[in-house]
């Protein structure tokens, strides 16, 4: 790819260097070879710009380069600008039409013409496949399931009966959308009654989940993740939980049932959600977290119960020097005694 | 149905309306209509009762009901009430014998006339499955496994050698029961060296298992979840455990091995649980915690490691304040230094 | 077995009983009966030994044995030569050649003759699959994936494109290897841009991986798992990670993109590890810890996050007692208020 459609693409002007100049991929500093671009995103890796073999770099705006022999490719954010590249570099293969022979299709569900359908793919009745999907390998689609164009289902997903995913999706491997709520009343001999859970899940268009995770149906209604959010692995979305537009939900965590996560909201790993809560717009909570109330929006948490991550990083500071402190306080009520008899 | 049938079969009396009355369906306050009924068990809710459009509602006997338009069915338990009623509304459909021909099943094994086994589903050999069971696409059965009356597998579950499900079972997607236990032993070399893991899984009757859990067969012996128990998503139930009768197990919980849950315990979401330990009956340990030591009956835990709930609650609020704290304690220090120096 | 044919294999010395006395199997202490061989190494469970009804014992070499008619078998780590001892008594079965008619193997795919594939098992194009492999039902192997000799994949377990599986491997149920890592760019409209993930697993000989666990492919490069590392159920590893040797990563833990664990680390369950860090070897993190930072060689570590095992243990005695230390301090506040109003 020439430098000039490589700058066209990823929105970047070329401050230095050859508009004909061929770049044939893109790569890390440390590791980028000649007739390759690379980026500077964090200040932290500024030294090694010096000894990088790549042929040309995209830098953010305000940042010096100080060689002559690299092409420079101006840019608001220079890693942005390298995913764009390394897309270019690296897009989808086209679909190649295929409905493998040992792939089990109901007669009723609807199979768009172009789509790769691959072995021992199981799909039930009345579902309704777009074109250009992709489904791995022993997938199981129970019935009336619709998958939106492009989706990709990797091997070993399940998709529970009723569920929809939308347009450019990704489902990893061992993957499930749609099992049972955890939902069950107690009986008078304290035993646990299954709710039946009658409803499902949507996923809106460009949802990503990553492998083993478990999103489960609503008990009425819908478990609905909306466009854009992404959802890492062996994440939990329990029954009739909404998450909003763009939220990034990564590895571990878990939500209970009917919680509302808001917009660009970020749950980094191993955070927990409870109940019926809402999680304002754009709020981050740190990893191995946990909240049980509502939180306003653009917050940034941390804890268990979390709270302003600014007080935590205090509180964890001195939570280090705890035995200390009691042993300390046992002193001072030791002086004071002292000198309370002696005044 | 009938509000008299409905009557009966919640064990509520009929306080107010037509017993020939229609119900058709049950749906929650605020989005019940005409022809529906539902339920009040949460008094926050009360407000909601003045505009529902239910035709009938389940009401706990001490609450008050100020319209004499709806149906009133009173009972001990009107979550329960509502939830027999949600389940007579949405009975399992009926066993359609069914054995795909895509199905591959030993010829040892001994199927019963009366079951659904879908596409693509693996039997071994020796096994034993009674009449009514709903095997869906995907699973794999190892040799010896028996799975009793009624049980439902979903898609993608696997079930190793030698385990045992009892009857009323249900095992969502993609669920792992009898993985081999997590036993090495240490080498003079320091490497591991793998523990035979040789022993079962067996869940007896009326157990639910979630979605994407793994259930670890015993060193030796059996690793035994108990009538009635129910499991959640993304759980870890170490090998040689035991999980007591009606014990609920939230989703991401984690044990380590032989350790022994008693009944109705309650483990909220993401806890951990060491290994060879007893947590005695009725014990609720709150979400996230952990506890590596064994738990009298009756108690409430929390925190990592768990103590009493309540005193937890007041080292949490003080922990929010613990940089202040600290603060205050150097200051005081100080006063001390000042007052001992001029006593 | 004789019994001097099991201190052979165990590196133990008979020191009392007959060479010739018949051991037919191993069993724990307290279930062991005639003609089996137990141990004791934990001294917690010596009153046992009265009571055993084995034939033999394994003893670490400074232990007494006050019966003389059971066999002593004297080593340097009886649990250890009990290991040894049960996998004599429990071998893996022999391979029995088998392609399943239902498995579908692309014409490409080289496999070695001597292997066991299972129903409906899919292994992609240019796939290579050494002797000796068993490759369980409804398993998913993408292309160019290569797997060593000897190595064991359990049913539903997905090895994505390009990974790697060295010799004597085990790699449990519906366990993925190789999913695409969570990376993201943000866009100028704040949606997620996704980074192609082109890299690869590798794992070297004798992992270990438990079941449902999954194991993200680099973005570029390698997610490295080396040689005898063990990784239990339902594990993250991030994008890039490398495992060194002999590691041990117990259940629900998870490790975000990049870091590096190094040889015989020892992760309890649960914990959580950042990106870009290296864990030093040797280290031990207790369960459900957490650590953001570089961890030197050989610490204990323990807390959220995580610090000096010691200190946290000082910490969480004092934080059980929180609410009164505030308490305290408030208490001390007013007295010397009071105290300096008199000076």
């Amino acid at each position: 790819m020439k430098l000039s459609d490589l700058a066209e693409i990823t929105n970047s002007i070329i401050e230095q260097g050859n508009t004909d100049l061929e770049i044939e991929s893109a790569a890390g500093l440390d590791i980028a070879r000649r007739g390759q671009i690379t980026f500077l995103a964090n200040p932290k890796y500024t030294p090694q710009i010096k000894d990088t073999k790549a042929s040309a770099i995209f830098l953010n705006e305000n940042v010096e380069l100080e060689r002559a022999d690299i092409a420079v490719l101006r840019t608001k954010d220079a890693y942005l600008a390298y995913t764009r590249a390394l897309r270019a570099f690296n897009p989808e293969p086209e679909i190649v039409p295929l409905i493998h022979p040992t792939a089990v299709i109901h007669e009723t569900a609807k199979i768009s013409l172009n789509v790769e359908i691959y072995a021992n793919v199981v799909i039930g009745a009345n579902c309704e496949i777009a074109e250009s999907v992709r489904i791995y390998p022993n997938v199981t689609i129970y019935d009336n399931v619709k998958i939106g164009a492009s989706s990709v289902i990797h091997s070993g997903a399940a998709i529970r009966e009723n569920c929809e995913i939308g347009v450019n999706c990704i489902i990893h491997n061992n993957t499930t959308i749609g099992s049972d709520g955890f939902g069950y009343a107690k009986t008078e001999e304290k035993s646990w009654l299954k709710i039946p859970q009658t409803g499902r899940v949507v996923l809106e268009d460009d949802v990503e989940i990553g492998a083993n995770s478990a999103i489960d149906c609503a008990s009425v209604g819908e478990t609905r993740i909306m466009r854009g959010a992404k959802i890492d692995n062996l994440v939990q979305i329990g029954h009739s939980c909404t998450i909003e537009e763009d939220a990034l939900i990564c590895a571990q965590t878990g939500l209970a049932g009917s919680s509302i996560i808001g917009k660009r909201v970020i749950l980094a790993g191993q955070v927990g959600i409870a109940g019926h809560l809402r999680v304002g717009d754009d709020v981050v909570i740190t990893a191995k977290s946990a909240t049980s109330h509502d939180v306003e929006n653009g917050k940034i948490l941390s804890g268990i119960p979390a709270f302003d991550n600014r007080d935590w990083l205090r509180s964890i500071a001195a939570f280090r020097r705890l035995g200390e402190m009691a042993r300390t306080i046992r002193e001072m009520e030791k002086q004071i005694r002292h000198l309370s008899s002696k005044k």
